[in-house]
C-alpha cells in the first residue's frame, strides 16, 4: 500500500472536479485566498520584495502577470516568488494548525500567475488552489512533527508540492504527469528553519512556489520523475523526515478535507506567541491607567513558544516577531499585534525595550499550544492573571468574515486606496464566480509612483 | 570555533585573489573546466534538455548567454538549468572521490552564463570557478558520507553552495555578502537520489546551479539572511545530515585544497561500476573470439555498487546507467562505456539482455570503492578472473590531458562539427587566459537547424 502513495494522490488532484469539494470546503478556500491576498498586498512594499526585485526581476521574460500591491509585472516564474515573499513578509498570513503550515503562499502565488496567463476562469482558480493546499498539508501531516522539529521551514517543504499541483491542474496535467510533478518537487523540496528573523523566511514560500511551478510545466512537457517522490526509500519522506504516515497522505481523498482547517493570524507575527497577545491586549483593557505601573510580567506557554520565539533582545522588527518578550510588552503598551507592532521603531523603543526586560516565561509542556497564562505584577505589589484557553484565531475562536474584512483593509488601504480596495474585496469574495481573474490581478496592483508616493 | 563556519568561508571565498590559487590546482581547475565543456556540448541534444527547454524557455528575460551546444541563447538564469542539465545527463562528467560529487555541472554552468553576461575575464571566470569547487567540496566533505547516506543528492545539495560562491565572486560580493549567499543557498539545498534513473537526475545540478545563482544575486541586492546558513542549529548540516565535521569546511583555506582533486569519468555511467567495466573490457581484449561463449559473470564489488545500481532488468538507456548487470554486459560484448552503450536500443538488446541475466555480483564491505574483481566461467568450464586495484578515471589512474581531448572530440564533434571542436578546444585550454569567454561561449553553441541536422 505504501508503494502507490504519490500516484493515488497525484491521479486524485488530477482528476477531482470542481464539484468533488463540499461547499464549505470551498468557502473556507475562499477566505484563505481573501486574507492571502490582503496580506501579499500589505507586504508589498517591505524592503524584502524591494530587494528581490532589484535582484530578481531582470530574469522576468514578460510583464504578463500581476506583482501585488505593486506596479510592476513580471512573468508568472517571477511574481510566484515576489508575491510568496510579499504575503509571508509580515508573518501575518493563514495557518493549518495541525502542521504550522502557512498553506496559502505557496500555491496561491504559484497558481494566480499562471491563471491569469492561461485565461483559467475564478472556478478553476480556486478548484486548483483548494486541491494545492490540500495536498500540501496532507503531505505536512505525513511527517509533522519530526520533520518540522528537524529544522525544515515546512511551510515551503510541503508548499512545493502544493504548488505543483496547482498550476498542475491550471496546465491540465494527467494522472502521470501529476505524479512527476510531485516528484520533481520532491526533489526540489527545500527551506530552513535557520534563516527565521532575517529576509530570507519569506523567502522559503516564495522560492516553493517557484519550485512547484517549475516542477508543473517540465511535467506537462513529459520531463519524467520517480513515481514515487514521496513514499520512494529515497523519497520526500524517508528523507526529510523521521516519521512517515502515509494514511494522512492518501486516506478518504475528498472525504476528510484539511483544507477546510485553514485559519488567518490576527496578529502579524509567529503563530505560537497569539495567545500571549491575546491575554496582554486583555489585561491592558482591565487595567486601563495602571498598564504604566507594571512592575514583572510572567508567562506561561508551550514549550515551543520559547523555542522559537525566545529572543530576549532584539534589534530589528523582523527579530521582534521571533520575540515573546517584545510581543507581551507591545501588546500591553500598545495594545497593537498588526504589522506596526513589529517595526525597528518599536525593536528600539525605550519604553517597550524597559518592559520586555520585565518580562519572564516558564514553559510547561502541559499547556497547549493556543494558550497561556499572563500573570501580571504591579508596582503595589498587587497581581492580575489571565489565561487564555484558546486565542483568538484558533479553530475554536476563528477570525470571522467581517474581522477578515477589517484586516484585508487595514493592510491593503495604505497601498491601493481605500475605493480600490472595496472593489477588490469583492472580487476577491466572488473569485470563485469570476470569468477570468485578470480583473482581480488588475485591481490589486497599484497604479504607477505617483499614486504609490 | 562552530559559530563562524558560514562566515570564515564566504569570506575567505570573496577575498581569496587569483594568485592565492597554486599553479596545479589551477591547471586541474582547466581540465575540469575542458571536461565540463565536453559533457554538457555532448549531452545538449538529449531529450531532457528538449523537454526542459520546451518546459520553462519561456521564462528567459533574454539571449544573453549561450546554451552550449545548442543554437538556442537564454539569460543567465535559464542556461544555468539547462547547462546544468545537459552537463550531466549522460552522467560522464567528473567526480569528487571522497564525496561522490560531481563539482563542475553546478559550479560552471551558474558562472558561464554570468560570465559571459558581465563581460568577465577568462582569468576572474577561472578563480570563481575554482572557488566554487573548493567550497562545494568542503561542505560535501563536512556531511559526507552519512547526508549521501540519507538520500541526498550531494551533487546538488553541495552544488548549490558551490554555485553561489563562484556567481558571487563574479558580482563581486563582499565578506558579508557571500555569507548571506551562503545562507540562501542552505535554505534551497535539497536534490533526491529517488530520481536516480529518470530524466529529473540532471535536473538536480541544473537547479543547483540556479539555486546558487538566485542566492548570489539576493546578496549583492542586499537580501539577509542568516551568517550561520551551514553551522546553524537549523542550519544545512545540522538538518541534512547526522555527521558534522567543520574542520573540513574551514581549515587550512588556501592550503589545502579539494578542487585539485577532481577526476573524470572515462565511463558514461555510475561511477561505483567503473572498475567493473574496467576489468570487463581488459577481460574482452584478452578473451578475443570467446567473448561469445561467456557462460556466466560474477562480480565481486563494494556494497554501495549494488545499492545505486543495482537494476537487473533496466528497459531504458536512463535506467542501464543504473545497472551494473548491464554494463558489464556491454563492456563485455561491445567494449563500450561511453554513451553508445547506455541507450534505449542497447537497454534491449537480445544480446545483451541474455549476458546480463547471467551477472552474478557479490558485495564485499572489504573491497575498496574503487576496485572490482569480474570472473568469468565459460561455456567449456573455464574461469577467467581479472581484479583491478583502481578503475581508470581514479585518482591513482587519472585520465591525461589526451584522454580529455579524446573524450571531449567524441562527445562535441557530433554536434558542432570537428573544425569548430579544434577553434573551442583551443580557447577550452586556455580559458584562464582570455579577454573575455564570449568567444568561447559563441563557439559551443551550434548553428542553427540546418547545420545540426
Amino acid at each position: 500500500m505504501n508503494k502507490d502513495v504519490t500516484y493515488r494522490l497525484g491521479s486524485w488532484a488530477a482528476s477531482a472536479a470542481a464539484s468533488d469539494i463540499p461547499e464549505d470546503v470551498r468557502y473556507e478556500g475562499v477566505r484563505s485566498f481573501v486574507n492571502w491576498l490582503g496580506c501579499a498586498v500589505g507586504g508589498a512594499r517591505e524592503p524584502a520584495v524591494e530587494r528581490a526585485i532589484a535582484a530578481l526581476g531582470q530574469f522576468s521574460s514578460n510583464a504578463g502577470t500581476a506583482v501585488l500591491g505593486r506596479a510592476e509585472r513580471f512573468d508568472a516564474m517571477t511574481t510566484a516568488l515576489i508575491n510568496g515573499i510579499s504575503s509571508h513578509v509580515l508573518d501575518y498570513d493563514d495557518t493549518h494548525l495541525k502542521t504550522i503550515i502557512h498553506p496559502a503562499g505557496p500555491v496561491a502565488s504559484a497558481a494566480l500567475g499562471v491563471a491569469e496567463t492561461t485565461g483559467a476562469t475564478g472556478d478553476e482558480f480556486l478548484t486548483a488552489f483548494i486541491l494545492g493546499i490540500e495536498a500540501e498539508c496532507r503531505i505536512g501531516n505525513a511527517v509533522y512533527p519530526d520533520h518540522y522539529d528537524r529544522g525544515y521551514h515546512i511551510t515551503a517543504t510541503a508548499g512545493a508540492f502544493g504548488a505543483a499541483v496547482a498550476v498542475g491542474r491550471l496546465l491540465g496535467l494527467d494522472a502521470e504527469q501529476m505524479t512527476w510533478a510531485l516528484g520533481i518537487s520532491a526533489t526540489q523540496s527545500s527551506g530552513l528553519r535557520e534563516v527565521f528573523g532575517t529576509m530570507t523566511k519569506s523567502f522559503n514560500p516564495g522560492r516553493a512556489a517557484q519550485n512547484g511551478l517549475t516542477a508543473a510545466f517540465l511535467a506537462k512537457s513529459g520531463f519524467d520523475s520517480s513515481r514515487q517522490g514521496i513514499e520512494g526509500v529515497r523519497g520526500f519522506a524517508n528523507v526529510l523526515s523521521d516519521r512517515q504516515d502515509y494514511g494522512e497522505i492518501v486516506n478518504d481523498l475528498g472525504g476528510r478535507w484539511e483544507a477546510k482547517l485553514n485559519s488567518y493570524k490576527p496578529f502579524a507575527c509567529g503563530i505560537v506567541i497569539h495567545p500571549t497577545i491575546d491575554a496582554c491586549q486583555q489585561l491592558r483593557r482591565e487595567l486601563g491607567a495602571k498598564v504604566g505601573s507594571i512592575a514583572s510580567v510572567s508567562i506561561d506557554a508551550h514549550p515551543l513558544t520559547l523555542e522559537l520565539t525566545g529572543k530576549r533582545e532584539p534589534s530589528t522588527g523582523l527579530e521582534t516577531k521571533f520575540s515573546i518578550f517584545h510581543s507581551a510588552a507591545v501588546a500591553l503598551l500598545r495594545g497593537d499585534g498588526s504589522p506596526t507592532a513589529f517595526t525597528d521603531e518599536a525593536a528600539n523603543d525605550p519604553a517597550l525595550v524597559a518592559l520586555r526586560r520585565k518580562v519572564d516565561v516558564r514553559v510547561d509542556p502541559a499547556c497547549h499550544e493556543a494558550a497561556a497564562t499572563v500573570t501580571l505584577t504591579l508596582a503595589d505589589g498587587s497581581t492580575v492573571v489571565r489565561h487564555v484557553e484558546r486565542a483568538i484565531g484558533s479553530r475554536e475562536r476563528p477570525l470571522t468574515d467581517d474581522d477578515l474584512v477589517e484586516k484585508f483593509r487595514n493592510q491593503s488601504n495604505p497601498v491601493l486606496g481605500s475605493a480600490r480596495v472595496d472593489r477588490l474585496l469583492d472580487l476577491a469574495w466572488s473569485v470563485g464566480n469570476l470569468d477570468s481573474v485578470a480583473r482581480l490581478c488588475q485591481l490589486a496592483q497599484a497604479e504607477r509612483a505617483a499614486e504609490l508616493a
